[in-house]
């Protein structure tokens, strides 16, 4: 297929260069003509504007979009609607809100265009080799441009979820577990590292790679840091997140499902990404308030 | 009534002249000689050593612990056992944890002698000017002694809650439920404090005083905390926990009550405690090694 | 003042009366037109229309809606600024999401009208005798019709909070910690019907109202409950929610403040209202995958 | 080598065999005779009694306990302390509390014998072919003993991981990290089931084993009890524990590690056993007692 390919960051560079691979041709587009130069040099059809990347393919035509989640996503989208035309397809890969894609998908819908969400795991890596894809959109566009899922995928990693929405949905939720389990496995180290025994944590986590009921990729990245920085004496532990976490949790209030854990998994990172916090401030003032219990003086 | 009084910190020794502004007399006695001196100086009987304390007092004997929870405790106890005779009564009015009580009323029953646990809470000021107390025991001993707590504590602020033990377990259930209470409402500054709004925390913990759900004697505290320091500016947000929020946390974990904002309390409490934490390292060094995200050096 | 007054509810109702008993004139407003008559028999001047309200009232107008929140409210102030003049007042007093409320505002200040935000607590009573009011506002509005708040309110249960939205903010906060109080009492009892003890639980509330830590107003309302039903045999366990307590979560979550208590607090809510989760059944299928541990059958 | 086996139940029978298959010579006990005579069917020696599995081992002996955690294994090893000889080695390889093995090691110690503490992971068919274990131990014994260890797990299955009490406290933390992932995974689902998609949970989970972050055993588990029951529709969500996840949140309560998620983790399987519960009548009661809002009568 001839596919318009919008976004040429490290997922997106990666990902156009997989479906290359695969016979697919591939009209590159980025704000940084750099990268579009760059996969040029690979093969790619350049496309200076978004103008240039609807001319160059022919209806019904399909623009794959692979930029960071927000604004950007929303604009772009907009913007191919004024240039498409009724019948072509825009796919958002990036990790977005999959409220704002049902709203696309309206949009689109109402302009006689379709709208196909792809939450992707597997990193950069997968990127290149062979992903991990979640894809909603409606059945009769799915079957005809699904190729170029099944080839830039790795096996069985391609699954055909539902209607529009429900690919950025199940990757969200895909992310919750993945901080619940992050969690759950720091949890189990921080305790080992306080307890009375010494551990060699490389060790343990390969020990728990093999025959152990929590065998994981993660378990497997857990050895892997650890064989670099044995107690992990050179960082902070500073949690980030983006945003599925809080998009799960949310999902989780809206729909009354309790989910305890993802939500503190979430919530632990805030944590960590604070010094001090006024809840201390204050249940340390009321302490000495009620009794007396000597504070701790800045 | 005349009792044999043990341990004049700060809460025994005003609970002893509590004791003594209700006519009760009191035989004192301390590790510290200066504490029985000065007690002695305010009206009450010294005894230097608990072999003092016995033969100061008459069959039955009544003799009042007010100490620090812990071994300190369980020695004197043990101390007293071979010093008391069947029939004489032990109080502990220290804030034991329930099951050393359930014990030790046990040994004290072993040898005709009777042990009561008494929960003590409103602080230094409710020790000297009326407390509340939640009192186990055996029926006969109760209503035999109870004069000393009916005086020394505030109107409607003593209960016979049941039988050993249920006075020091029903205390750590108040603890527990402290540590709630405490929590809820420092999250609630914290996100006032966080957000876009600039409010006067002295006189939003006043309005909730006056008329609303949440008005309470903490939230009177909290009031107080304000008035003298606007912002907590001064102080560091460590919350130190003694020993009966975990305890209460243990009695639900037996009890398979789940009990999760009285363990995540507690829970925050550890976490201020520390300024880095092994979890987030974990968890920073896993999306360091599948996401390629940056983490944050030391 | 001359207020109309929109929405004949319970709270309403009730509140009408409380301003016409401190002579401010109402001009009362319901969908409801039973209620318009019932407090026409008090002394307001009935209004059978938003119309009809706007016409009774002199420029610069007040009009005060307490209706339930949601689109209701929005309806309303959408069409009440149809009817309004630059210079009039409209004044939110329900349970508004303070988004909605920094929204509203913007609207009605480019009509050069002003919004006001009050939240109100101490329930039905409260709204009759003296309430708890939380008001956001802009200073000059405020200090124009102040005193229907402060005749309105206990002594000390009114406070301009801030800007516009702040009022609305501050109540949610309010129920936020009421979530979390809530909860901690309920898990303290919890553990105390658990245990080996055999509690008076109105006596224990009684008591820890009187000199304990945390004697609140929720103490005594739990007091009251267990006079009533000693085990509260005749209820189930279904804990409903209203909006707040998620909007305080969504805040946290924006804000990124930790809140696991009052997150807790409601997800246990939410726990409440099933009968079985599929959550329990995930991990009950998994257990029995890897251990063979038995599952119970439907 | 030669080895006392007692303890023939599912785990032990299967790892006899196994051991048996690496050419060690197994001396069988069990409560149940008929287990002792079908591995001695399969080439083990029978013991009808501790005393003959003594006598029946040559010196230095090693038994191996393999029965279930709790009473039964602190009397077998009081048994054999009495029976065994300074220098023999008893192996507890159950799910013990690592306190109790500390103690028991202690308690060996002063006899001149020497303890093992084995956590084993990978369920039956681990037992039988290949299973995890993390064992703690003095190096010299372990040195000795460690051709049963390496000859009946998978390889890279072993972990010599330290002092006495090592093993068994590192299979707690194993089972805690488990209790934290399997929650998080089913949080997701949960919140997938509620959601307006229609997922199929047996492709959702297959997928997220191909080429995803949250790949691992128990995602494996989980499609297959999908493709055994789709929606899970014939069993009930109740979620039983053993002891590990409670010693694991006592552990991190001790040793004061914030683990918010794995404590959640077990209170969401506390709740899960109940149909209603005393919390929530509170919570209502109090709701009710306020707002007046309707509580669910039985």
């Amino acid at each position: 297929m001839k596919i318009g390919f919008i976004g040429l960051g490290k997922m997106g560079y990666n990902l156009a260069l997989n479906l290359m691979d695969h016979q697919h041709e591939v009209v590159a587009n980025d704000v940084n003509t750099e990268q579009i130069r760059a996969l040029a040099g690979e093969g790619a059809e350049p496309a200076w504007s978004l103008e240039e990347v609807v001319q160059k393919l022919e209806a019904p035509r399909t623009v794959w979009l692979m930029v960071p989640a927000g604004e950007i996503t929303g604009t772009l989208i907009d913007q191919l609607a004024e240039l498409l035309e009724p019948g072509d397809t825009v796919i958002d890969g990036g990790n977005s809100n999959y409220k704002e894609s049902l709203a696309r998908n309206e949009k689109l819908r109402g302009l006689g265009m379709h709208f196909v969400d792809v939450g992707t795991s597997g990193g950069v890596e997968g990127a290149r080799d062979g992903a991990c894809m979640m894809v909603g959109g409606d059945e009769e566009i799915i079957s005809r441009i699904e190729p170029i899922f099944t080839d830039t995928t790795i096996e069985n990693g391609y699954l055909h979820a539902g209607a529009p929405g429900s690919g950025h949905f199940l990757k969200m939720i895909h992310n919750g577990i993945e901080y619940g389990m992050m969690q759950s496995i720091a949890e189990g180290f921080d305790i080992l590292e306080k307890s009375q025994f010494d551990y060699d944590y490389e060790q343990v986590a390969k020990l728990w790679n093999h025959g152990s009921v929590i065998r994981s990729w993660l378990m497997e990245l857990t050895q892997n840091a650890f064989s670099k920085d044995p107690k992990l004496d050179g960082i902070r532990g500073v949690m980030n997140s983006s945003g599925e976490g809080k998009w799960t949790v949310e999902s989780a209030l809206d729909l009354e499902v309790p989910a305890p854990v993802i939500a503190l998994s979430l919530m632990m990172r805030h944590r960590s990404q604070e010094d001090d916090t006024f809840t201390g401030k204050v249940v340390a003032a009321l302490r000495n308030e009620f009794g007396g219990h000597e504070v701790v003086k800045k």
